[in-house]
């Protein structure tokens, strides 16, 4: 490795220039930190303001050291290039009011929410003329949530999703696809409606169906909670990994994308009354027909970068598996 | 270390004396050949007998070293003390009457099927008298299957239920109990049918929701399969991952634990019909309440090791998240 290189970091080396002169992050969880990280590693941004409104996260980012500024204050936003909303979902229109008034002319607002519509519709009312609303959702994510869960390679190799209006500036909407880049994203342009309806398979419904199952099984009569708990690496587990999401992060985007949750929720009952039905006539061809082809949607997955392929049975990777990490290649099934 | 415990593995040091003088394994897949690597490197039995009727799967029982000795013919269970059958639950009759009149006197039938009532009805009509039925499930395994797919530490921590019926002699109950023990498991007995409907829960009605899931993406009209695949990142690709499982094994457990599956799915059923409502009508408390049980229970699995509590985003942990790894224990929803 070339030794003049010194600031090469786990994202490569920093930009020869920062992309953004002042950069303001609104709101410091999990992607907020991630995104200072990111910028930080990379040299992406000049100066960074970490505004949010509550004193203990503030009091965390000092701690951590996120941010070149930190305020409460969203006139904080007042000379930044490029404003990031982090925020949750149905916190849009009210911050967007406070904002407003204090976006320099030029300014690009962005954000990270993962429903398109409804944001742009809450956002655009409060922007100044002269400003830019380029919305933007990257696809990543883990269950933990707040400024410490941050880490400058969360959007590598993740696709982050572009959603400009009809007749944004092609210059503003090149910028934040530059932005996300440069943090290591793949960036892929589409409208607002595309892309909630997308969401709503792949993110949306599939919480909501882990969410519903692991509060079922709480409920049962039949069953307790500790067998629940004891027995969950039979598959339940999966589940409440991602049951342990941010939960007002998650009520927005189910109540600011009804239409299209609702929707492959309604595909889905149908789909399940096909199966439900295939059990109880004892029709095992249905069954197995769909098994198998869910396989070929993993696969993809996994050849895609999208996730590890290495066995995932619970514990630490390191972890007495000298087995499973080697030889985790096999797709056949038992033969007798 | 003490350097004269040479044989000290992942599992501990081996047993003085093995617990089981001949053992035969039928079917070597992922649990088959896991038990395999278990009792080897403990020394758990005297002998292991690897039985499977598909040739491929024997040649790679020779390749990999799996069995003291290898054949695909029931009758190798002759002289058995312990027959454990790793089989999809719609084989047990056929094998168990294929394998019935080779069994010696004493000896003890053990399993690990998914499901307990059906095994017990299909098999307990084929053991000669003087042989002993102690059915066990152990709550472990990865999405791969096959004999690469098993490693030696598998079992460990994991839970093992025993559903030994009603008049089963003690002494075979406390074998088997032994044996599962030995391999680093903690061991539960509860009766079949109870069995049945706790799995159903944390297990069965999982995948089928979670095979559902992807099935219903893959077929969607506005939505491409390439699409799914991208943005698998925001919660679907765990489901495709335990929706990867193997379809045969799948297909049967539906089939033979019918009543219990269908009873869990109608009360889920229940539970969507009532969030749908809340996603309609706006009632965000509902949906908030909700969210925020359901971390409780995550907390349960991993406090008692049934899951890691590192983040998981879909990469080899070791693989530029030093923040991630570190970081994993903020609960914090973000601020603003």
């Amino acid at each position: 490795m070339d030794s003049a290189v010194t600031s090469t970091g786990p994202l490569g080396p920093s930009l020869a220039a920062p992309l953004v002169g002042r950069l303001a992050i609104v709101g410091i969880g999990l992607i907020g930190s991630s995104i200072i990280h990111a910028c930080k590693a990379r040299g992406i941004a000049g100066t960074i303001v970490a505004i949010d409104r509550d004193p203990a996260v503030l009091e965390r980012c000092a701690a951590l050291g996120l941010g070149d500024e930190r305020t409460g204050d969203l006139a904080g936003v007042a000379g930044a290039d490029l404003v990031v909303l982090c925020i949750p979902v149905g916190a849009f229109a009210a911050v967007a009011e406070a904002m407003g008034p204090h976006l320099k002319p030029g300014a690009i607002v962005s954000d990270v929410g993962s429903v398109k519509g409804s944001i742009i519709a809450q956002t655009r009312p409060h922007l100044p003329a002269g400003t830019h609303l380029v919305p933007a959702h990257p696809v990543a994510g883990t269950e933990y949530s707040g400024p410490d869960a941050g880490f400058a390679t969360l959007f590598q190799r993740r696709w982050c999703i572009l959603t400009p209006p009809e007749g944004t500036e092609p210059a503003a909407t090149a910028l934040v696809e530059g932005f996300w880049q440069a943090m290591g994203a793949n960036v892929e342009i589409m409208s607002a409606e595309h892309h909630d309806r997308v969401l709503a398979i792949t993110s949306h419904v599939p919480h909501l169906i882990a969410y519903n199952i692991v509060g079922t099984a709480a409920d049962l009569e039949t069953v307790t909670e500790s067998e629940v708990i004891k027995f969950s690496a039979g598959g339940f587990r999966d589940f409440t990994r991602i049951a342990a999401s941010d939960p007002t992060m998650w009520r927005d985007i189910f109540l600011h994308n009804k239409e299209a949750v609702l929707e492959m929720l309604g595909r889905l009952n149908e789909d399940v009354a096909i199966l439900s039905r295939a059990i109880r006539w004892g029709d095992g061809d249905t069954l197995f027909d769909l098994f198998t082809r869910t396989r070929a949607i993993r696969r993809g997955i996994i050849s895609q970068g999208q996730d590890a392929a290495e066995a995932d049975f619970g514990r630490r990777h390191a972890e007495g598996a000298e087995g499973a990490a080697g030889n985790p290649t096999s797709d056949k099934p038992a033969g007798a």
